[in-house]
């Protein structure tokens, strides 16, 4: 295996992938934009000389092949990580410029400089959004019909079908990895954020979008790169497509409200706004069925409840250090 | 029923689609860029008043706002055709931005001028494309998984992907049409006029791309007009998918080269290239249940033998009338 790239470099997720990455002895090239990722996430890694964290945004090719490629005559490039995107459903919801850049084009341009360098292994951060509203059936990967509600749901399935055309014409191999809602540190957006900050503010009430009956399946983000890591290490070519997440159907919003605020301010009362959906292209009941993960092996080894209870405390724990600071 | 917006209206299934709506009262405006379209075909409207050609690219949003939203101010529109799209398979398989632009960014833009102009009515020309090779079985619109194998298909299946968030977010109502092959004349692509100008070229000799196995359904362009145009009759609002071709699975190239062949230099010898598809990302065998449409109350009313028949007159008629221009 040669060098990594990572797209979205400076993110949550990567952060975690990075690491785990750097242990298993990888050069790694980390790219943002620094549009939402953020330069201390990667100051954990500073110091590691097979670390290189970039400023390019993926949906300029120009830069994007610049930044890749100037590494690439270094240190060959085997594995494309493309986890760059719009993270902000509702902002896409309200300019779809925002997911057609941030979402769909950066994919584009990866899979364009992956032909130009001769890159192999394409990892791509796919999600339950692609599937839409199924009304909480659990769905497998080869469900139909995909009818995504949100520009967000449209343009990672675009990217989709942008990538399956790509193994036909020259990519090798893409691991296309559907991720559901991905709770852990270091966090930077997200419901159990935004009801920490919310508490934070008035420590009385926690207003809550829509009635809290959403109800959709959680994992941690160690576990996640674990099965996109257990993904990657699978024989073969070829297009794949996998569900990565709990084997549970879920945990509603008001769990979530709830664990907030027991752990960080039991007498808060929780008010619910009313609806069935936090904004527009919110799936409210959501299920995957992870049984092609588990035929290769990989089982998820936490619920929903404790993947969410687990984020909870460290979320809690990193927003303390985070107040402290002068 | 206000004002017809038609794009791409200046090609092949615009011209069938424009001469129906006219005939039916509807003032039209066709938009097209010219880089495929050809205006010649629109000579037969060009004495009607209502109707109004004008170039366009509706890759360029403000272009396209422009002369939508100036007609729309005298005529306003109530139903966008979008049809704009590369027709080139081949090409956009060799240079991704093609289909990018002509296939996927048209229909970005042609949804975000509907929300700027509050039309409400889109139908969409769709194709058989974002299914891929399902290896022959009858594919119903409901099917998964969805794995385009060219980049035609997979820009088809985004704009899919983006259409319904729109529906979503702020369209009252899209129908998604997935065309088959569709043949007739004026025939301004597509394998029987391949045929016939490789006859014209050699009468001796037919070479044929493949092994002429490939296996597709064809629909005569005045039979998908028919469709199109009873599909939009149906009431409701919403999201909805048809497939639209004829209830067999279809001929094979073999069928066309040989019914081009008989009917124009019966003597030719044809050869086969080999291999089972034309091209990278061409599908060698395809079917489509058109069950739904049938159930609506449209049955197609001839087979894809008929279609190629008749329209292997009618391109070969065609032919013969342009090589008698001085």
């Amino acid at each position: 295996m040669g060098a990594q790239l990572i797209t979205g470099g400076a993110g949550f997720i990567a952060t975690a992938l990075i690491r785990r990455l750097l242990a298993a002895g990888h050069e790694v090239l980390a790219l943002d934009n620094f549009s939402r990722g953020d330069r201390a996430l990667a100051a954990g890694f500073a110091a590691d000389p097979r670390f290189r964290l970039e400023a390019a945004d993926c949906a300029d090719s120009s830069a994007l092949l610049a930044a890749a490629g100037e590494f690439h005559r270094r240190h060959p490039i085997s594995d494309v990580w493309h986890l760059a995107a719009n993270s902000d459903i509702a902002a896409g919801g309200r300019d779809p410029d925002v997911d057609l850049r941030d979402t769909f084009m950066t994919t584009f341009n990866v899979l364009k400089v992956m032909q130009a360098l001769g890159v192999d292994h394409l990892h791509f951060a796919s999600s339950s959004a692609v599937y839409g509203d199924h009304g909480g059936a659990a769905i497998g990967e080869d469900a139909g019909p995909l009818n995504p509600i949100s520009n967000y749901g449209a343009m990672k399935l675009a990217s989709e079908a942008q990538i399956r055309a790509a193994v036909e014409h020259f990519l090798p191999r893409a691991d296309v990895l559907r991720f559901p809602n991905v709770v852990g540190t270091p966090a930077t957006h997200g419901v159990i954020l935004d009801f920490l900050a919310k508490l934070a503010a008035d420590p009385t009430r926690l207003e809550v979008l829509g009635d809290g009956a959403q109800c959709k399946p959680y994992l941690h983000v160690e576990d996640l790169v674990d099965a996109m890591l257990f993904v990657a290490a699978q024989p073969g070519t070829g297009h794949r497509v996998f569900n990565i997440g709990p084997e549970d159907a879920g945990v509603t919003v008001r769990f979530i409200a709830e664990t907030v605020r027991d752990l960080v301010s039991p007498s808060a009362e929780i008010v619910y706004g009313g609806g069935d959906r936090g904004w527009v292209g919110d799936v409210p009941r959501f299920a995957y069925s992870v049984d092609r993960l588990k035929a290769h092996g990989w089982t998820p080894p936490s619920s929903s409840a404790q993947a969410v209870t687990r984020a909870v405390r460290e979320i809690a724990a990193q927003q303390e250090v985070r107040s402290c600071r002068p």
